[in-house]
């Protein structure tokens, strides 16, 4: 078997390597597979940087690939990890088995509590999915102050990371000095965690982001463990009132020099962005950023499209995401009902991760990929027939579906919603 | 004041009667002054036929009028109402009261179950928004056989909801027997329960629609007591796969002749849609309805963008009203997580109402409609200073933001997804 001959005889190469040098690799026949398209058209895209697969070669043959980016079905990520205020590690590895169970198609550990390197350890071993991380994270937990965080250290912990096996890295190149003076217009200011840190740094240090000037360095270590860079967004917008402004896309200008940057290493890449975005700046957001980074896959952080949401923030980022991925974008980071209160539960990610996923199916349906729309028709064909079972098996939530209906005075196959006037019913008596 | 004159020598026109005469009524007053537009504006609007005011002439002065059309803020509607298998008035009220709260703009009392007259009489005089119903409801629970019901009883119970004080009433006219033959293209048949009663009864009785053949009879008595027409969708898609087919569009253009109709004997009207569309399809149905029904305020349900999503029919619902009211509607009615699956209760009705909240406040914004993003722009500022109390006050559902952030180990004015990496903590150090 092709994965297996990957086990036998590592292949040096990135992704993105073998596809410019014309190899379709076992990967790549992997996502092509699963896509249900051509394994020469998937490698094509590989090759222009289209479409990525998260995948260190640590991990190659031991999970199944996939891949991201314009033509393929819309992914989903689930963020879990622990909190400076909230460690548990089993509650993280009953996250990850949530957010696998219900579609998560990565996960990123973004731990900041507790003993770091074995909670990822643990996290990758359990994991079926690509993990991502937020290296920077780290370096901020091991250094009292963040301004005294030396610049190798940094690409140190990225290093370390690469090594265990982290598949995707969200890394804040592109936040640059020229973007700091953009700030002071904000309402919300810096709402990434690493963005605040680096511009803290930058200011403190009088010099450049470290990941800016270190980043030729920071592709050699990626390319060597066929890390992707998800070129993070540290301004993304954090209120409708600061989206699409001077900061951002000062921005986001740079992460297109990166991008071309990194190709040139061999290195896979896609590209973080917004955040807080109302719905009529959205399809804009995505055109630009396709243009201006030269078509590599689009990873969005909702958009939510309204800050009054606080609680029910999954349904604002499942409105904003569905738009996004319809213009441009290709990978949604899933929110959850506790986004802005506190760290999140386990039915926390369960919700997060089925809105994402309603946003991604949504938009899947919409661009006309391959089977998307299927799944739904025959649920409907189930309903029509008053087939229960078959119906809350095809649900993206069988196990919720079926409880509301238990939950209720149902008797044999009608619902509590229409009773005997059960539209279902009403028109079979007369054989129409 | 002008609400206390109108009681006191009550106008016996219609609002569009009153418009089109060049009178600016206390109610096209008041809802003037509540979407920030000049009077003079919004009687035209009404005139023309864009806006209708729902309000029974018997509530004139009894409760806000609000205004449905475009221009003037995205409306929601919510559902509640007893089935023949479950039947609690108390809960019925609570539903009223939880909708009202968290800002449904109507409530439809959609009953079933008990005693009709007297359930909607006392969720009239309970409350401070307008009430639509489905008078064919009542017919159907009266009659022991559907195909029985005399076609003087469709009107007759519709003349008694209007003398009781009903706002609004959905009325499945646009549903001909020309139709008929369409529905054997579809995987989900006919989902609007008023739709399976009026289908099964033209067929049974080798007739036409009563409530077309009725129409003029049923505008006198909607011209007596103002009560606005919503044609309803009795064809509307069950399914993805029948979105947007022959059976839906034969009756949106009979919609289309009967706006109108209606408007010529003076009466207000609004228009029901899917459903169940594809968001690649949701704009072109937009459209249409504009086009084919004159302008009229269009009133949709959902549409949901998957099938896949009982138990989060919500989300659904929330996605596709979103890109609906960007694109044309002016009324959503609110989808609940029980939708599909059983009769709702409270705690769904809640979900239900702030899910269509976020989606007709993402579309308000992005409409650039006066004052829609002042408040989102206002919680951001209290976010920024770490004002919990101000941040939580702002929110759609204060209750829920404030449970989840107690519901952790947060400490001071930090959460527990960042701790002492809070971002709005980071870099106020540096003064920035």
């Amino acid at each position: 078997m092709a994965m297996n001959s990957t086990i036998n005889d590592p292949d040096p190469r990135t992704q993105r390597e073998a596809a410019l040098e014309g190899t379709v690799t076992p990967e790549m026949e992997t996502v092509a597979l699963s896509e249900s398209i051509g394994p020469e058209d998937l490698r094509k895209a590989v090759a222009q940087g289209r479409v990525a697969i998260p995948l260190n070669i640590k991990r190659r043959g031991t999970i199944p690939a996939i891949g991201i980016g314009r033509g393929l079905h819309i992914k989903i990520n689930s963020n879990i990890g622990t909190s400076p205020k909230h460690m548990d590690l089993e509650e993280e590895l009953e996250k990850l088995e949530i957010s696998e169970r219900y579609g998560a198609d990565t996960v990123m550990d973004l731990s900041t509590g507790g003993d770091l390197d074995s909670t990822r350890k643990k996290i990758i071993q359990a994991s079926n999915v690509p993990i991502g991380t937020v290296p920077i994270y780290q370096a901020m937990v091991e250094h009292e102050d963040i301004r005294d965080i030396p610049a190798e250290a940094m690409l140190e912990v990225i290093e370390r990371q690469a090594r265990q096996g982290v598949d995707f890295v969200t890394v804040h190149c592109g936040l640059t000095r020229g973007a700091i003076p953009h700030i002071k217009d904000r309402v919300a200011g810096v709402v990434s965690r690493g963005g605040t840190a680096l511009v803290k740094w930058m200011i403190h240090n009088k010099a450049e982001n470290p990941l800016y000037e270190g980043f030729d360095d920071l592709c050699r270590i990626a390319k060597e463990h066929d890390v992707t860079l998800s070129l993070g967004d540290g301004l993304r917008p954090g209120c409708l009132h600061d989206a699409t402004d001077r900061a951002q896309l000062h921005e986001l200008k740079v992460l297109g020099e990166l991008t071309q940057r990194a190709w040139d290493h061999g290195v896979q890449v896609i590209i973080e962005g917004p955040g807080h975005v109302p719905y009529d700046q959205i399809r804009k957001n995505m055109e630009m950023q396709q243009e201006i980074c030269h078509g590599a896959p689009f990873y969005v952080l909702g958009p939510l499209t309204t800050d009054l949401s606080p609680g029910y923030d999954h349904i604002s980022a499942a409105i904003g995401g569905t738009l996004a991925a319809i213009h441009g974008a290709s990978f949604l980071c899933y929110v959850t009902p506790a986004e802005h209160l506190r760290l999140p539960k386990v039915q926390d990610v369960k919700e997060g991760v089925i809105a994402s996923k309603i946003a991604a199916h949504s938009a899947d349906i919409a661009l006309g990929l391959p089977g998307a729309i299927e799944r739904d028709t025959e649920l409907a064909r189930a309903r029509r027939k008053l087939d229960w079972d078959r119906t809350v098996e095809l649900c993206l939530d069988p196990d919720k579906a079926s409880a509301l209906r238990d939950d209720s005075e149902a008797e044999g196959d009608e619902c509590t919603m229409c009773g005997k006037f059960c539209v279902m019913k009403v028109l079979d008596d007369d054989g129409e």
